[in-house]
Protein backbone atom coordinates (compact mmCIF):
# COMPACT_ATOMS: atom_id res chain seq x y z
CA UNK A 1 0.00 0.00 0.00
CA UNK A 2 1.49 3.32 -1.10
CA UNK A 3 0.06 6.65 0.15
CA UNK A 4 -0.17 9.02 -3.38
CA UNK A 5 -0.92 12.09 -1.96
CA UNK A 6 -2.53 13.71 1.08
CA UNK A 7 -3.86 16.94 2.81
CA UNK A 8 -4.17 18.45 5.52
CA UNK A 9 -8.21 19.10 6.62
CA UNK A 10 -10.13 20.09 9.03
CA UNK A 11 -6.95 19.79 11.60
CA UNK A 12 -6.89 15.93 10.47
CA UNK A 13 -5.55 14.39 7.23
CA UNK A 14 -6.90 13.23 4.17
CA UNK A 15 -5.24 11.31 2.09
CA UNK A 16 -5.25 8.67 -0.93
CA UNK A 17 -3.54 5.41 -1.13
CA UNK A 18 -3.51 2.08 -3.79
CA UNK A 19 -2.66 -0.91 -3.50
CA UNK A 20 -2.93 -4.56 -5.29
CA UNK A 21 -6.04 -5.83 -4.43
CA UNK A 22 -6.15 -9.75 -4.75
CA UNK A 23 -9.35 -10.10 -4.64
CA UNK A 24 -10.46 -7.71 -7.47
CA UNK A 25 -6.72 -8.59 -9.22
CA UNK A 26 -5.86 -4.94 -10.03
CA UNK A 27 -4.01 -1.80 -8.45
CA UNK A 28 -7.15 -0.40 -6.27
CA UNK A 29 -7.53 3.08 -4.92
CA UNK A 30 -9.17 4.42 -1.77
CA UNK A 31 -9.29 7.73 0.32
CA UNK A 32 -9.07 7.79 4.13
CA UNK A 33 -9.48 10.93 6.36
CA UNK A 34 -8.40 10.61 9.73
CA UNK A 35 -9.71 13.19 12.12
CA UNK A 36 -7.18 14.94 14.79
CA UNK A 37 -9.03 13.28 17.47
CA UNK A 38 -7.28 9.95 16.04
CA UNK A 39 -3.65 11.39 17.49
CA UNK A 40 -5.34 10.27 20.99
CA UNK A 41 -6.36 6.88 19.80
CA UNK A 42 -8.79 4.75 18.07
CA UNK A 43 -11.90 6.18 16.81
CA UNK A 44 -14.55 4.90 14.98
CA UNK A 45 -15.17 4.37 11.17
CA UNK A 46 -17.70 5.60 8.46
CA UNK A 47 -17.49 3.98 5.35
CA UNK A 48 -18.77 6.37 2.58
CA UNK A 49 -19.62 4.65 -0.68
CA UNK A 50 -20.60 6.59 -3.72
CA UNK A 51 -22.56 6.40 -6.69
CA UNK A 52 -21.97 5.78 -10.44
CA UNK A 53 -18.77 7.18 -11.95
CA UNK A 54 -17.55 8.51 -8.77
CA UNK A 55 -14.74 7.69 -7.27
CA UNK A 56 -12.93 8.86 -3.12
CA UNK A 57 -12.78 12.52 -4.75
CA UNK A 58 -16.56 13.64 -5.13
CA UNK A 59 -17.01 12.65 -1.22
CA UNK A 60 -13.89 14.44 -0.15
CA UNK A 61 -14.38 17.58 -2.41
CA UNK A 62 -17.38 18.53 -2.40
CA UNK A 63 -19.84 16.84 0.68
CA UNK A 64 -17.64 18.68 3.30
CA UNK A 65 -18.17 14.91 5.33
CA UNK A 66 -14.54 16.35 7.14
CA UNK A 67 -15.91 18.94 9.05
CA UNK A 68 -18.58 16.53 10.18
CA UNK A 69 -16.34 13.59 11.10
CA UNK A 70 -13.93 16.13 12.46
CA UNK A 71 -16.26 17.56 14.66
CA UNK A 72 -17.53 14.11 15.90
CA UNK A 73 -13.94 12.13 15.74
CA UNK A 74 -15.17 9.88 13.09
CA UNK A 75 -12.79 8.33 10.51
CA UNK A 76 -14.05 8.40 7.41
CA UNK A 77 -13.03 5.74 4.29
CA UNK A 78 -14.06 5.90 0.95
CA UNK A 79 -13.20 3.03 -1.66
CA UNK A 80 -13.73 3.04 -5.28
CA UNK A 81 -16.58 2.74 -7.18
CA UNK A 82 -15.50 -0.59 -9.03
CA UNK A 83 -12.11 -2.11 -10.27
CA UNK A 84 -10.41 -0.19 -12.49
CA UNK A 85 -7.61 -0.87 -15.67
CA UNK A 86 -6.89 -1.48 -18.91
CA UNK A 87 -7.10 -4.96 -18.48
CA UNK A 88 -10.32 -4.48 -16.30
CA UNK A 89 -13.70 -4.72 -18.49
CA UNK A 90 -15.69 -2.36 -19.00
CA UNK A 91 -18.85 -0.39 -21.24
CA UNK A 92 -19.39 2.37 -23.08
CA UNK A 93 -22.41 3.14 -20.43
CA UNK A 94 -21.89 5.18 -17.59
CA UNK A 95 -24.44 2.71 -15.84
CA UNK A 96 -21.80 -0.52 -16.42
CA UNK A 97 -18.44 -1.64 -15.91
CA UNK A 98 -15.83 0.88 -14.52
CA UNK A 99 -17.38 3.51 -11.74
CA UNK A 100 -20.25 0.81 -11.26
CA UNK A 101 -19.48 -2.07 -9.49
CA UNK A 102 -22.39 -2.02 -7.70
CA UNK A 103 -20.68 -3.39 -4.42
CA UNK A 104 -21.70 -7.17 -5.29
CA UNK A 105 -19.74 -9.76 -6.77
CA UNK A 106 -20.12 -10.36 -10.74
CA UNK A 107 -20.98 -14.39 -11.27
CA UNK A 108 -20.98 -13.48 -15.28
CA UNK A 109 -18.06 -13.10 -18.05
CA UNK A 110 -16.12 -10.76 -18.52
CA UNK A 111 -17.02 -9.37 -15.23
CA UNK A 112 -16.05 -12.16 -12.74
CA UNK A 113 -13.05 -11.69 -13.23
CA UNK A 114 -12.19 -8.13 -11.39
CA UNK A 115 -15.64 -6.94 -10.29
CA UNK A 116 -15.85 -8.16 -6.69
CA UNK A 117 -16.57 -4.93 -4.60
CA UNK A 118 -18.59 -6.15 -1.43
CA UNK A 119 -15.63 -8.71 -1.11
CA UNK A 120 -12.95 -6.55 -1.74
CA UNK A 121 -14.80 -4.26 1.00
CA UNK A 122 -15.75 -7.14 3.30
CA UNK A 123 -12.14 -9.10 2.99
CA UNK A 124 -9.62 -6.81 1.63
CA UNK A 125 -9.60 -3.03 2.45
CA UNK A 126 -11.75 -3.95 6.04
CA UNK A 127 -8.49 -5.80 7.46
CA UNK A 128 -5.96 -3.73 5.75
CA UNK A 129 -7.97 -0.75 7.11
CA UNK A 130 -7.76 -2.03 10.51
CA UNK A 131 -3.78 -2.91 10.23
CA UNK A 132 -2.69 0.50 9.22
CA UNK A 133 -5.25 3.12 10.66
CA UNK A 134 -6.02 3.78 14.19
CA UNK A 135 -9.87 2.88 13.30
CA UNK A 136 -11.95 1.10 16.26
CA UNK A 137 -13.42 -1.57 14.08
CA UNK A 138 -15.88 -2.64 16.40
CA UNK A 139 -17.40 0.67 15.49
CA UNK A 140 -18.24 0.73 12.28
CA UNK A 141 -21.14 2.56 10.12
CA UNK A 142 -21.72 2.74 6.57
CA UNK A 143 -23.77 5.29 4.11
CA UNK A 144 -23.83 6.14 0.51
CA UNK A 145 -25.14 8.02 -2.63
CA UNK A 146 -26.87 6.65 -5.29
CA UNK A 147 -25.42 3.08 -6.16
CA UNK A 148 -23.33 3.87 -2.76
CA UNK A 149 -26.51 4.41 -1.18
CA UNK A 150 -27.31 0.24 -2.42
CA UNK A 151 -24.13 -0.87 -1.44
CA UNK A 152 -24.32 0.61 2.23
CA UNK A 153 -28.13 -0.68 3.04
CA UNK A 154 -26.86 -3.76 1.31
CA UNK A 155 -23.99 -4.02 3.14
CA UNK A 156 -25.64 -2.99 6.53
CA UNK A 157 -28.79 -5.31 6.16
CA UNK A 158 -26.15 -8.21 5.73
CA UNK A 159 -23.56 -7.45 7.82
CA UNK A 160 -25.58 -5.57 10.92
CA UNK A 161 -23.21 -6.85 13.42
CA UNK A 162 -20.55 -5.27 11.64
CA UNK A 163 -22.05 -1.85 10.25
CA UNK A 164 -23.70 -0.87 13.00
CA UNK A 165 -24.81 2.40 11.90
CA UNK A 166 -26.60 3.12 8.54
CA UNK A 167 -27.85 5.98 6.60
CA UNK A 168 -27.96 6.96 2.69
CA UNK A 169 -28.36 9.53 0.25
CA UNK A 170 -30.82 9.07 -2.85
CA UNK A 171 -30.31 5.17 -2.37
CA UNK A 172 -31.31 2.43 -5.55
CA UNK A 173 -33.00 0.76 -2.49
CA UNK A 174 -35.28 -1.36 -4.75
CA UNK A 175 -32.60 -2.07 -8.03
CA UNK A 176 -34.52 -5.31 -9.15
CA UNK A 177 -37.20 -3.01 -10.45
CA UNK A 178 -35.21 0.17 -11.23
CA UNK A 179 -33.21 0.61 -14.64
CA UNK A 180 -29.76 1.10 -13.50
CA UNK A 181 -30.13 -2.10 -11.49
CA UNK A 182 -31.75 -4.54 -14.01
CA UNK A 183 -29.27 -3.79 -16.39
CA UNK A 184 -26.48 -4.32 -13.94
CA UNK A 185 -27.78 -7.31 -11.79
CA UNK A 186 -28.43 -8.75 -15.29
CA UNK A 187 -24.66 -8.06 -16.42
CA UNK A 188 -22.79 -9.15 -13.46
CA UNK A 189 -24.91 -11.75 -12.37
CA UNK A 190 -27.21 -13.39 -15.33
CA UNK A 191 -30.77 -13.31 -16.09
CA UNK A 192 -31.96 -15.38 -12.67
CA UNK A 193 -33.70 -13.09 -10.42
CA UNK A 194 -33.09 -15.78 -7.58
CA UNK A 195 -29.26 -14.26 -7.51
CA UNK A 196 -30.42 -10.43 -7.48
CA UNK A 197 -32.49 -10.81 -4.29
CA UNK A 198 -28.82 -10.99 -2.28
CA UNK A 199 -28.37 -7.57 -3.41
CA UNK A 200 -31.45 -5.76 -3.48
CA UNK A 201 -32.10 -3.87 -0.25
CA UNK A 202 -35.86 -4.40 -0.49
CA UNK A 203 -36.22 -7.81 -0.43
CA UNK A 204 -33.19 -8.05 1.85
CA UNK A 205 -34.84 -6.01 4.76
CA UNK A 206 -37.98 -8.37 4.19
CA UNK A 207 -35.89 -11.15 4.92
CA UNK A 208 -33.39 -10.33 7.84
CA UNK A 209 -34.34 -6.24 9.02
CA UNK A 210 -31.56 -4.77 11.60
CA UNK A 211 -31.86 -3.50 14.71
CA UNK A 212 -30.67 -0.33 13.35
CA UNK A 213 -32.63 2.72 12.79
CA UNK A 214 -32.70 3.36 8.80
CA UNK A 215 -31.58 7.32 7.71
CA UNK A 216 -32.44 8.16 4.32
CA UNK A 217 -32.78 11.54 2.66
CA UNK A 218 -33.67 11.98 -1.14
CA UNK A 219 -34.51 15.34 -2.74
CA UNK A 220 -38.12 15.45 -4.20
CA UNK A 221 -36.22 17.21 -7.03
CA UNK A 222 -34.10 14.28 -7.78
CA UNK A 223 -34.63 13.62 -11.35
CA UNK A 224 -34.04 9.47 -10.56
CA UNK A 225 -36.64 9.70 -7.96
CA UNK A 226 -39.54 8.17 -9.90
CA UNK A 227 -38.27 5.84 -12.15
CA UNK A 228 -34.60 4.79 -9.88
CA UNK A 229 -35.07 5.31 -6.54
CA UNK A 230 -38.52 4.78 -5.30
CA UNK A 231 -37.96 5.36 -1.53
CA UNK A 232 -41.44 4.56 -0.80
CA UNK A 233 -40.98 1.01 -2.19
CA UNK A 234 -37.99 0.64 0.65
CA UNK A 235 -40.08 2.34 3.34
CA UNK A 236 -43.30 0.14 2.63
CA UNK A 237 -40.95 -2.95 2.72
CA UNK A 238 -39.46 -1.59 6.49
CA UNK A 239 -42.68 -0.98 7.87
CA UNK A 240 -43.99 -4.81 6.73
CA UNK A 241 -41.20 -6.47 8.07
CA UNK A 242 -40.42 -4.17 11.48
CA UNK A 243 -37.16 -2.19 10.22
CA UNK A 244 -36.83 0.96 11.72
CA UNK A 245 -36.42 3.48 9.36
CA UNK A 246 -36.31 7.87 8.60
CA UNK A 247 -37.15 8.20 5.18
CA UNK A 248 -37.57 11.80 3.87
CA UNK A 249 -37.88 13.45 1.55
CA UNK A 250 -36.08 16.72 1.09
CA UNK A 251 -38.29 19.39 -0.97
CA UNK A 252 -36.21 21.01 -3.53
CA UNK A 253 -32.62 18.73 -3.85
CA UNK A 254 -31.72 16.61 -7.09
CA UNK A 255 -29.54 14.15 -6.88
CA UNK A 256 -26.34 16.49 -6.64
CA UNK A 257 -23.26 16.41 -3.76
CA UNK A 258 -25.04 20.31 -3.17
CA UNK A 259 -27.66 17.76 -1.26
CA UNK A 260 -25.96 15.65 0.01
CA UNK A 261 -23.62 18.40 1.54
CA UNK A 262 -26.84 20.01 2.34
CA UNK A 263 -27.59 16.89 4.87
CA UNK A 264 -24.34 15.46 5.56
CA UNK A 265 -24.00 16.70 9.35
CA UNK A 266 -27.54 15.34 9.92
CA UNK A 267 -25.88 11.62 8.56
CA UNK A 268 -22.71 12.09 9.89
CA UNK A 269 -24.29 13.05 13.82
CA UNK A 270 -26.66 9.97 12.83
CA UNK A 271 -23.78 7.69 12.82
CA UNK A 272 -21.84 9.22 15.72
CA UNK A 273 -24.97 8.76 17.95
CA UNK A 274 -25.14 5.46 17.30
CA UNK A 275 -21.17 4.50 17.35
CA UNK A 276 -21.30 6.44 20.39
CA UNK A 277 -23.54 4.26 22.26
CA UNK A 278 -21.86 0.92 21.34
CA UNK A 279 -20.57 -0.87 24.63
CA UNK A 280 -17.83 -1.24 25.21
CA UNK A 281 -16.33 1.79 23.09
CA UNK A 282 -13.54 3.94 23.84
CA UNK A 283 -14.96 6.60 22.20
CA UNK B 1 -28.84 37.45 -17.93
CA UNK B 2 -30.31 34.35 -18.39
CA UNK B 3 -29.87 31.66 -15.53
CA UNK B 4 -28.39 28.52 -16.74
CA UNK B 5 -28.05 25.95 -13.69
CA UNK B 6 -29.50 26.13 -10.46
CA UNK B 7 -29.23 23.71 -6.69
CA UNK B 8 -31.16 23.70 -3.49
CA UNK B 9 -28.30 23.97 -1.33
CA UNK B 10 -28.49 24.64 2.57
CA UNK B 11 -32.37 25.25 1.93
CA UNK B 12 -31.47 28.32 -0.31
CA UNK B 13 -30.30 28.52 -3.84
CA UNK B 14 -26.99 28.24 -5.78
CA UNK B 15 -27.60 29.47 -9.43
CA UNK B 16 -25.19 30.42 -11.94
CA UNK B 17 -26.17 33.17 -14.73
CA UNK B 18 -24.39 34.28 -18.15
CA UNK B 19 -24.83 37.70 -19.26
CA UNK B 20 -22.95 39.76 -22.19
CA UNK B 21 -20.78 41.79 -20.54
CA UNK B 22 -19.96 45.34 -21.97
CA UNK B 23 -17.12 46.14 -20.01
CA UNK B 24 -15.38 43.16 -20.98
CA UNK B 25 -16.87 43.02 -24.57
CA UNK B 26 -17.80 39.50 -23.83
CA UNK B 27 -20.14 37.06 -22.45
CA UNK B 28 -19.64 36.68 -18.36
CA UNK B 29 -20.93 33.99 -16.13
CA UNK B 30 -21.14 34.49 -12.24
CA UNK B 31 -22.62 32.07 -9.30
CA UNK B 32 -24.73 33.64 -6.59
CA UNK B 33 -26.16 31.73 -3.68
CA UNK B 34 -28.89 33.02 -1.80
CA UNK B 35 -29.16 31.92 1.64
CA UNK B 36 -32.24 31.38 2.87
CA UNK B 37 -32.70 34.41 4.71
CA UNK B 38 -33.58 36.24 1.51
CA UNK B 39 -37.15 35.38 1.58
CA UNK B 40 -37.27 37.80 4.39
CA UNK B 41 -35.49 40.68 2.89
CA UNK B 42 -32.30 41.95 1.44
CA UNK B 43 -29.17 40.12 2.61
CA UNK B 44 -25.49 41.43 2.73
CA UNK B 45 -23.16 40.34 -0.04
CA UNK B 46 -20.16 38.44 0.79
CA UNK B 47 -18.07 38.38 -3.00
CA UNK B 48 -15.50 35.17 -3.28
CA UNK B 49 -12.81 35.92 -5.93
CA UNK B 50 -11.38 32.91 -6.99
CA UNK B 51 -7.88 32.50 -8.22
CA UNK B 52 -5.51 30.80 -11.12
CA UNK B 53 -7.57 28.58 -13.47
CA UNK B 54 -10.63 28.97 -11.33
CA UNK B 55 -14.48 30.15 -12.33
CA UNK B 56 -17.48 30.08 -10.24
CA UNK B 57 -17.54 26.15 -9.61
CA UNK B 58 -14.12 25.43 -7.56
CA UNK B 59 -15.68 27.53 -4.47
CA UNK B 60 -19.14 26.74 -4.68
CA UNK B 61 -18.43 23.24 -4.86
CA UNK B 62 -15.71 22.53 -2.54
CA UNK B 63 -15.77 25.38 -0.17
CA UNK B 64 -18.54 24.17 1.95
CA UNK B 65 -19.13 28.60 1.94
CA UNK B 66 -22.85 27.93 1.34
CA UNK B 67 -23.35 26.26 4.52
CA UNK B 68 -21.60 29.25 6.41
CA UNK B 69 -23.23 32.06 4.48
CA UNK B 70 -26.72 30.18 5.33
CA UNK B 71 -25.66 29.63 9.09
CA UNK B 72 -25.11 33.53 8.68
CA UNK B 73 -27.74 35.09 6.60
CA UNK B 74 -25.43 36.04 3.59
CA UNK B 75 -25.45 36.34 -0.48
CA UNK B 76 -22.47 35.16 -2.25
CA UNK B 77 -21.28 36.29 -5.27
CA UNK B 78 -18.42 34.52 -7.55
CA UNK B 79 -17.94 36.30 -10.28
CA UNK B 80 -15.62 34.33 -13.02
CA UNK B 81 -11.19 34.91 -12.93
CA UNK B 82 -11.33 36.62 -16.57
CA UNK B 83 -13.36 37.30 -19.89
CA UNK B 84 -13.38 34.29 -21.63
CA UNK B 85 -13.77 32.84 -25.34
CA UNK B 86 -12.11 32.11 -28.79
CA UNK B 87 -12.48 35.65 -29.66
CA UNK B 88 -10.27 36.70 -26.15
CA UNK B 89 -7.01 36.72 -26.38
CA UNK B 90 -5.05 34.12 -24.32
CA UNK B 91 -1.99 32.33 -23.49
CA UNK B 92 -1.25 28.76 -23.32
CA UNK B 93 0.33 29.65 -19.23
CA UNK B 94 -2.17 29.03 -16.90
CA UNK B 95 -1.02 31.79 -15.15
CA UNK B 96 -1.69 34.41 -18.14
CA UNK B 97 -4.70 35.00 -20.30
CA UNK B 98 -8.10 33.60 -19.63
CA UNK B 99 -8.50 32.18 -15.79
CA UNK B 100 -6.08 34.69 -15.26
CA UNK B 101 -7.88 38.00 -15.20
CA UNK B 102 -5.99 39.34 -11.80
CA UNK B 103 -8.95 41.69 -10.96
CA UNK B 104 -7.56 44.72 -13.29
CA UNK B 105 -7.91 46.50 -16.02
CA UNK B 106 -5.26 45.77 -18.62
CA UNK B 107 -3.66 48.64 -20.83
CA UNK B 108 -2.02 46.72 -23.21
CA UNK B 109 -2.61 45.33 -26.26
CA UNK B 110 -4.05 42.33 -27.31
CA UNK B 111 -5.56 42.35 -23.61
CA UNK B 112 -7.01 45.79 -22.74
CA UNK B 113 -9.51 44.97 -24.91
CA UNK B 114 -11.23 42.62 -22.79
CA UNK B 115 -9.37 41.71 -19.48
CA UNK B 116 -11.07 44.45 -17.02
CA UNK B 117 -12.19 42.06 -14.48
CA UNK B 118 -12.11 45.19 -11.29
CA UNK B 119 -14.37 47.47 -13.50
CA UNK B 120 -16.63 44.31 -14.21
CA UNK B 121 -17.12 43.81 -10.84
CA UNK B 122 -17.42 47.10 -9.33
CA UNK B 123 -19.75 48.94 -12.25
CA UNK B 124 -20.93 46.09 -14.46
CA UNK B 125 -21.75 43.31 -12.02
CA UNK B 126 -22.40 44.97 -8.53
CA UNK B 127 -25.31 47.39 -10.13
CA UNK B 128 -26.65 43.77 -12.03
CA UNK B 129 -26.52 42.34 -8.49
CA UNK B 130 -28.11 45.13 -6.62
CA UNK B 131 -31.09 45.22 -9.23
CA UNK B 132 -31.88 41.42 -9.71
CA UNK B 133 -31.05 39.84 -6.27
CA UNK B 134 -32.21 40.15 -2.63
CA UNK B 135 -28.63 42.34 -1.64
CA UNK B 136 -28.42 44.89 0.76
CA UNK B 137 -25.16 46.58 -1.17
CA UNK B 138 -24.75 48.85 1.79
CA UNK B 139 -23.23 45.65 3.73
CA UNK B 140 -20.59 44.00 1.24
CA UNK B 141 -17.63 42.09 1.89
CA UNK B 142 -15.04 41.02 0.11
CA UNK B 143 -13.00 37.51 -0.09
CA UNK B 144 -11.05 35.38 -2.05
CA UNK B 145 -7.96 32.87 -3.15
CA UNK B 146 -4.48 33.74 -3.92
CA UNK B 147 -4.89 35.57 -6.87
CA UNK B 148 -8.59 36.06 -6.04
CA UNK B 149 -6.65 37.19 -2.54
CA UNK B 150 -4.97 39.30 -4.42
CA UNK B 151 -8.27 40.90 -5.87
CA UNK B 152 -9.72 41.00 -2.42
CA UNK B 153 -7.33 42.92 -0.78
CA UNK B 154 -7.00 45.16 -3.87
CA UNK B 155 -10.63 46.17 -4.34
CA UNK B 156 -11.23 46.71 -0.51
CA UNK B 157 -8.24 49.31 -0.06
CA UNK B 158 -9.43 50.93 -2.65
CA UNK B 159 -13.27 51.26 -1.69
CA UNK B 160 -13.31 50.58 1.61
CA UNK B 161 -16.48 52.77 1.59
CA UNK B 162 -17.85 50.07 -0.21
CA UNK B 163 -16.12 46.58 0.61
CA UNK B 164 -16.19 46.84 4.63
CA UNK B 165 -15.04 43.64 5.53
CA UNK B 166 -12.32 41.82 4.16
CA UNK B 167 -10.52 38.34 4.31
CA UNK B 168 -8.30 36.63 1.90
CA UNK B 169 -7.18 32.76 2.03
CA UNK B 170 -3.29 32.98 0.43
CA UNK B 171 -3.48 35.57 -1.05
CA UNK B 172 -0.95 36.91 -3.38
CA UNK B 173 0.02 40.71 -1.38
CA UNK B 174 2.59 41.75 -2.66
CA UNK B 175 2.10 41.01 -6.31
CA UNK B 176 5.16 43.09 -7.67
CA UNK B 177 7.43 41.09 -5.84
CA UNK B 178 6.23 37.45 -7.42
CA UNK B 179 6.59 35.46 -10.41
CA UNK B 180 3.20 35.70 -10.90
CA UNK B 181 2.25 39.66 -10.56
CA UNK B 182 5.22 40.47 -12.60
CA UNK B 183 4.33 37.80 -15.76
CA UNK B 184 0.10 39.01 -15.30
CA UNK B 185 1.10 42.99 -14.46
CA UNK B 186 3.98 43.43 -17.52
CA UNK B 187 2.18 41.65 -20.07
CA UNK B 188 -1.49 43.71 -18.95
CA UNK B 189 -0.09 46.78 -17.75
CA UNK B 190 3.24 47.45 -19.49
CA UNK B 191 6.96 47.58 -18.31
CA UNK B 192 6.58 50.75 -16.40
CA UNK B 193 5.89 49.81 -12.34
CA UNK B 194 4.53 52.49 -11.34
CA UNK B 195 1.28 51.73 -13.15
CA UNK B 196 1.41 48.37 -11.44
CA UNK B 197 0.91 50.30 -7.74
CA UNK B 198 -2.45 50.47 -8.42
CA UNK B 199 -2.95 46.24 -8.07
CA UNK B 200 -0.39 45.74 -5.35
CA UNK B 201 -1.72 45.13 -1.53
CA UNK B 202 1.51 46.10 -0.26
CA UNK B 203 1.63 49.26 -1.63
CA UNK B 204 -2.00 50.03 -1.32
CA UNK B 205 -1.97 49.46 2.43
CA UNK B 206 1.20 52.02 2.59
CA UNK B 207 -0.80 54.73 0.56
CA UNK B 208 -4.20 54.00 1.71
CA UNK B 209 -4.82 51.75 4.95
CA UNK B 210 -8.73 51.14 5.73
CA UNK B 211 -10.21 51.10 9.09
CA UNK B 212 -11.32 47.46 8.83
CA UNK B 213 -9.48 44.84 10.21
CA UNK B 214 -8.08 42.04 7.79
CA UNK B 215 -8.33 38.61 8.09
CA UNK B 216 -5.23 36.49 6.22
CA UNK B 217 -5.04 32.66 6.63
CA UNK B 218 -2.47 31.05 4.69
CA UNK B 219 -0.85 27.55 5.14
CA UNK B 220 2.53 26.77 6.14
CA UNK B 221 2.75 24.03 3.47
CA UNK B 222 1.69 25.66 0.82
CA UNK B 223 4.52 25.64 -1.81
CA UNK B 224 3.99 29.51 -2.96
CA UNK B 225 4.64 30.70 0.48
CA UNK B 226 7.81 31.67 0.40
CA UNK B 227 8.04 32.92 -3.57
CA UNK B 228 4.60 34.28 -4.39
CA UNK B 229 3.28 34.86 -1.13
CA UNK B 230 5.27 36.37 0.96
CA UNK B 231 2.75 37.07 3.62
CA UNK B 232 5.28 38.53 6.34
CA UNK B 233 5.99 41.59 3.54
CA UNK B 234 2.03 42.64 3.82
CA UNK B 235 1.88 42.40 7.47
CA UNK B 236 5.18 44.04 7.74
CA UNK B 237 3.52 46.75 4.95
CA UNK B 238 0.11 46.96 7.33
CA UNK B 239 1.80 47.61 10.49
CA UNK B 240 3.70 50.39 9.25
CA UNK B 241 0.57 52.07 7.89
CA UNK B 242 -1.51 51.50 10.88
CA UNK B 243 -3.58 48.65 9.25
CA UNK B 244 -5.56 46.24 11.86
CA UNK B 245 -4.62 42.64 10.13
CA UNK B 246 -4.60 39.24 11.51
CA UNK B 247 -2.53 37.41 9.25
CA UNK B 248 -2.31 33.61 10.05
CA UNK B 249 0.02 30.77 8.98
CA UNK B 250 -2.07 27.25 9.53
CA UNK B 251 0.31 24.41 9.93
CA UNK B 252 0.33 21.80 7.65
CA UNK B 253 -2.23 23.29 5.16
CA UNK B 254 -1.13 23.56 1.23
CA UNK B 255 -2.96 25.75 -1.15
CA UNK B 256 -5.84 23.89 -1.89
CA UNK B 257 -9.67 24.06 -1.32
CA UNK B 258 -9.24 21.33 1.42
CA UNK B 259 -7.02 24.49 3.35
CA UNK B 260 -9.72 26.77 2.25
CA UNK B 261 -13.13 24.73 3.33
CA UNK B 262 -10.75 23.79 6.84
CA UNK B 263 -11.10 27.80 7.66
CA UNK B 264 -14.16 28.84 5.88
CA UNK B 265 -16.42 28.98 8.45
CA UNK B 266 -14.04 31.72 10.21
CA UNK B 267 -13.80 33.86 7.57
CA UNK B 268 -17.81 34.20 6.91
CA UNK B 269 -17.82 34.67 10.67
CA UNK B 270 -15.95 37.11 10.32
CA UNK B 271 -17.41 39.37 7.55
CA UNK B 272 -20.81 38.66 8.87
CA UNK B 273 -19.20 40.03 12.64
CA UNK B 274 -18.51 43.41 10.41
CA UNK B 275 -21.40 43.36 8.34
CA UNK B 276 -23.66 42.87 11.13
CA UNK B 277 -22.37 46.17 12.87
CA UNK B 278 -22.69 48.28 10.06
CA UNK B 279 -25.31 50.98 11.09
CA UNK B 280 -28.84 51.01 9.62
CA UNK B 281 -28.56 47.74 8.79
CA UNK B 282 -31.58 46.00 8.68
CA UNK B 283 -29.77 42.44 8.87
Amino acid sequence: MKQTSSWASFAGKLAVYEHASDVCQCPMTFAVYTPPQASQGPVPVLWYLSGLTCNWSNVMEKSGIQRAAAEHGLMVIAPDTSPRGDDVADDDAYDLGQGAGFYLTATQAPWSKHYRMDQYILDELTPLVAERFPADMRRQGITGHSMGGHGALTLHLKHADRFRSVSAFSPCSSPSEAPWGQKAFGAYLGDDREAWKAYDAEHLVRAQPSKATILIDTGNADPFLDEQLMPQRFIDACEAAGQSVESRLQPGYDHSYYFIASLIDQHVAHHAQVLKSVPGSRF
